[in-house]
């Protein structure tokens, strides 16, 4: 990921900011705390973030405080829906990102209720940043997350892949399924990104939707890609899985070599979208360029 | 429950809101949505929305689509909770009023799912609501339940509990434990039906949150005492429950009259509270005595 300017930067800023969201919790539950800490702390890409304050800075003078808090939201979101995903009852993973996931490291109730407490601790740093951004504009951002992550967004698609999982489901199917589990809240990180932006118009925010909903879609192809052609060691987590599980993804469908097409057709979409807004839009590119050509 | 002036009228209110939040969902994922709507509408005592009615109506002129939201959003937050405590790792329960829990009623991934896809919409539906309601007090709405949900109330409440489970615990730390797992939702129910009131004042959000305070502890220790009396068919769950599971209760630590004397002590507290409302709090005396009195 060396190709993206400020990754560093952007990725440093969002490891304090996720600490000082944890540290600011009181010592009512260490153990709760301590495993909110891990699943939100344990490494990970922070892609939603990254997209959150490249999406934000990219439209010129963006409210800080509100930039962090949003960023911290999306992340927290992710972080739980990873925590409940690796449970036994779900995927019953033992490692994620190479290390124990938490129902592992704590107990599954703990794990239960670190992913509860992530959800909840979004919308609380989402609807209490300091900031100078007008309730209005941060009221539709509590609206976007909740939109993206509930039965509409990511929960409605984790249904969706439980539903499908050990059948042979279509590529509309197929697509609806990632559109919602994993699209919908890269699409909700670009729009709230762009939402701390004083000078946003709600084209801007069209086009960067187009721009999410394509890389939210390559994406999870790539991932489809790299479940198979990846080692385990490179990937963090077991190497087939997908096959073994069952699950419909891209290759099975299209093959190898139209994976990697359609990967590369979203790629373009994905530019072609950012073509609209008239404000420097490098990261963005770094950004979709990555997702298509990372090898894990 | 028939000394509650209006109990009915709220209890029909409530139930017409939540189908109506639940039929707006799309057919996205038939069994998500089956379940959440079996774990919010399986019947309840709907306690927590008709606070917020009685609350928000008390002081006059109330935004009628705010109140129906908060008390939507509040009733999503309990069932959430009470579907994830029910879970095989948390308190493993097969029934709750008298029906198989979600768990059983579908699978421990589908009750997961439905737990969290409930939470998210208790926040989408506080942010979303059509009305007069102001942004600001809108964004106060949501701050105000998540903080009452989160790590520093309901869920970091849950871990406390979860913590202290076959352990004898001091009197404060249970009455800790129920201000946080209980208590904070409560008081948000309260809080949140007044943030709805065109005539809101801070003086009246302050008298409001001690009587919710006071009601909230006497309701966990009118549980405690009715865990020992009732018996399992009147409370629609397993009596003695409490004593197999060595939890903590008031009886155990100040006896079956002591804790009587404590439910009344806080009865007393919640009345002299109301007193410095200037407004009739009759409907908020009736819930008061409903709750120390009622036998179920």
């Amino acid at each position: 990921m060396a190709s993206i300017p400020l990754q560093q930067h952007y990725q440093e800023r969002i490891a304090r900011v996720l600490t000082e969201a944890i540290q600011s919790l009181d010592e009512l539950a260490p153990e709760l705390k301590a495993a909110m800490e891990y699943g939100l702390l344990q490494g990970g890409k922070r892609v939603r973030p990254m997209l959150v304050y490249a999406s934000g800075e990219l439209l010129g003078q963006a409210d800080t405080a509100a930039l962090d808090a949003a960023a911290a939201a999306v992340e927290c979101i992710h972080a739980y829906s990873l925590i409940h995903d690796d449970l036994p009852a779900m995927d019953d993973d033992d490692l994620r990102r190479g290390q124990p996931t938490v129902h592992k490291a704590f107990s599954e109730a703990t794990a239960i209720l670190a992913g509860d407490a992530l959800q909840t601790l979004a919308f609380e740093l989402i609807s209490s940043h300091q900031g100078s951004l007008g309730a209005d504009r941060r009221l539709r951002m509590v609206q976007e997350l909740a939109r993206a992550s509930g039965y509409g967004g990511m929960c409605g698609g984790q249904a969706l892949d439980m539903m499908s999982e050990g059948k042979a489901i279509d590529r509309a199917t197929l697509e609806r399924l990632h559109r919602h589990k994993t699209g919908a809240l890269i699409r909700a990180a670009v729009r709230l990104g762009a939402l701390c932006a004083d000078n946003m118009e709600e084209t801007h925010l069209t086009a960067l939707s187009h721009y999410a909903d394509a890389i939210g879609l390559a994406f999870q192809v790539q991932d489809d890609i790299l479940d198979i052609t990846a080692d385990t060691q490179t990937l963090g987590k077991t190497q087939g899985k997908d096959l073994v599980q069952q699950k419909s993804t891209y290759p099975a469908l299209l093959g190898l070599d139209g994976a990697r097409r359609l990967a590369d057709e979203l790629h373009q979409q994905a530019l072609s979208a950012l073509a609209d807004i008239p404000y420097p839009t490098q990261t963005l590119e770094a950004f979709a360029h990555y997702i298509v050509k990372r090898d894990y």
